[in-house]
């Protein structure tokens, strides 16, 4: 029975977030969180979700760059094994005049990652199984298969990648199974935004402790004084047994991280993150070097080139890897065999709208068969906008629940896309309106 | 007198050059060469003209974004001073959310790209002169005022700039006068498409070394043993004095890189371009480690951060800036002051639509008031498509002529846009025609 995709949905949908500096931090005070979002169905109506995540502005250029992939898509066979999944992923990256606008980065780039992952829900929904049994019941030789080696055998031939998918065979049923037993460490990120003010960041703390989480995150980097106090009370607030990451979100030049980490160290925090810009190889291999708090980057890392780097250089203490800036399932799971291949923990980076949905499954997945740990490794967690979605991540006593759902959990509700939809659902008219009366 | 910015108009130009194999290489096989363009226009009738160059599809991709930045310049003031040009530029740079679509790389950075440019040309022709002698004329503090040096510092500070610019201050009158007098030395790429056959090849090296010119251009990465023979005929054509650059246009790893390089090293080629990822640093550092041949890179490097590691990393032997990939003549001043500081000589990448045009205003910049020199430099140059401009970028006995015109070159002819633009200019309507017949 043939089965075609027979049609691609895009929609620019927009939540109204600034207006409670939810997401505040030292680079982004006022964002509204975001989806570029596709929708593929098939002539039989199985459906592909899939977006991009963006901070509200020029939501609509990626919108656009998704609707100029329908030529590749509209009109497929709707995929459903690894090849099929391999080759949409190159058809949608390796477009020569497509590609010639990143190449494989940006705007384009994310688009191809919101096409690429619609696809694999699509593809996990047909086989009856979430995106990380789907991906976890795949042999080595499929999975190499999904994986553009280009720009990366200085690092990680297909061998390597066969031999490191072959080590981590024994036992995968196993580790599924504690999946579904026990879940996935998370740590929570919602006590920290720098738009919360002391007491509610104290508040914020205490309750993820006692909701079970062993670490959170703290946005840092507009203020060495602010952040001290901040990270003081923080320190005070959940004890010394807490780990407290904390995030800089790509502040800093590389003396003025050495010199802010320098301060911040007393406070023992766990990791800092996105010291600074995030093509900065060089750099974070510098901050890494000069201060004693291990580094943490990726959920604005371009693609598998800059992560190889950063292995390369020993620029990170971990991964961070992002379920909707790079080009989907595939390109992440060359960053989780690169990472495995140096020996570096996976700790993905969520939040936003739909990112800690889409990631749970990559994580998840590396566990399964891939890395073969959960030692180190721990998934982000936001307590926003779950409630849009369909299938949404389940956080209990600080882990992720392992879903059950078919599918990659990407689907947003019918009513919150309608109401979302920007400028013209009715959550944008109001304001709108409240702003012109 | 106010003026300001009343109209911003963006237009999407394409050009069938695909028809021609004009423009073919190892990765872009079929390039149909394009504009997204923008115009600024002012309420007393000036105007500023910019675009970033793209191959074709997803042209309305960068048209969307450009789009998007019209709220940070419909109203404004229109720019006259370094001061205006620099605020402009944080402005376009800076939007918190517009940048989480990069960070400040691909679409969303192009763009940006397009719009400082439009400035620089209003400006320019407000002060009646060329966009080099505008700058050229700009004091070192002012040079200094308009370059973003987040993450630089590691590498480049202001007060290192600003000693840079002052070294060359002595002698810029002189070495303007010589550009008049003499022009900037041009290569030439349009002997070498890899879409032309080898009696073309031969035909138009011989023709551009009788043209005057001293180095020519061929694309290579497809075929080793094409390579060799076409890389052999075009020595045989031109003779040992004339250099012949070669350009792989990202098409290799980094091993691959290195043995084919050295396959071709007795012909003598004077640099191998793009060789691999223009994101990988560490990549390009390991080609130049291991194999004779110079490397050059920078027409897809996405921002000033990646020049800054290639120069640290000392991967590169030219530094190759393009004039519309990334934020504009702000970021490009930033980039030259980085070579100069490393001491690494720029060769402007140009071809496509217009990058002729626009590019050589930076070089002459270059040599007036930074690097004070022309030795070892030398900007590309494609003969297509220059008709379509009001002030065509002139190349006579293979030296670029310096512009006298006012602004930036970039203007195109009002006949060319209204043929060109996609999909419903006659020159498209009439292909549609004819497919649909």
């Amino acid at each position: 029975m043939s089965e075609t995709v027979s049609g691609f949905e895009v929609h620019d949908i927009r939540f109204p977030t600034s207006e409670q500096l939810d997401g505040s931090d030292a680079m982004n005070p006022d964002p509204d969180y975001s989806a570029a979002y596709v929708v593929l169905r098939t002539d039989t109506g199985a459906e592909g979700h899939g977006f991009c995540f963006t901070i509200g502005r020029g939501n609509e250029v990626v919108a656009a760059a998704i609707q100029a992939l329908s030529p590749y898509v509209t009109g497929r066979a709707a995929p459903r094994t690894a090849e099929d999944l391999a080759s949409l992923h190159h058809d949608l990256t390796h477009d020569s005049q497509l590609r010639w606008l990143g190449p494989e980065k940006g705007v384009m780039h994310m688009a191809a990652g919101a096409v690429v992952n619609a696809a694999w829900d699509l593809a996990a929904k047909r086989a009856g199984r979430p995106v990380w049994e789907f991906l976890s019941a795949m042999s080595p030789e499929e999975l190499v298969s999904l994986v553009d080696f280009r720009y990366l055998s200085d690092a990680l031939t297909p061998d390597e990648a066969l031999a490191i998918l072959y080590a981590a065979e024994p036992g995968r049923a196993e580790r599924a199974a504690l999946l579904r037993a026990e879940g996935y460490p998370a740590y929570h990120t919602s006590a920290g935004w720098l738009g919360y003010d002391d007491a509610k960041l104290v508040r914020l703390a205490k309750q993820a402790v006692s909701d079970g989480f062993t670490q959170i995150k703290l946005k840092v980097g507009v203020d060495l004084g602010d952040d001290v106090r901040r990270l003081g009370l923080a320190r005070a607030a959940v004890g010394p047994a807490v780990r407290i990451a904390v995030d800089a979100n790509q502040r800093w030049d590389v003396a003025e991280a050495v010199r802010w980490m320098a301060a911040l160290a007393p406070f023992e925090p766990y990791w800092i993150e996105e010291p600074t810009s995030p093509d900065d190889v060089l750099g974070h291999a510098a901050v890494r070097a000069g201060q004693p708090v291990k580094v943490a980057t990726g959920e604005h890392v371009a693609n598998r080139v800059v992560f190889k780097q950063l292995l390369q250089a020993g620029a990170v203490d971990f991964v961070q890897i992002d379920a909707a800036r790079v080009a989907g399932v595939n390109e992440n799971i060359a960053i989780l065999l690169l990472a495995a291949k140096y020996g570096v923990p996976v700790c993905p980076h969520a939040g936003g709208v739909g990112l800690c949905e889409l990631v749970q499954h990559l994580a998840m997945f590396d566990f399964v068969a891939v890395s073969g740990s959960r030692d180190g490794r721990v998934i982000e967690y936001v307590d926003h906008l779950h409630e849009h979605f369909t299938d949404p991540a389940v956080v209990e006593s600080g882990r992720y629940r392992a879903p059950g759902a078919p599918g990659f959990s990407a689907r947003m509700r019918p009513e919150s896309i309608a109401a979302h939809r920007y400028p013209d659902g009715p959550v944008w008219r109001a304001r709108a309106n409240g702003r012109a009366s």
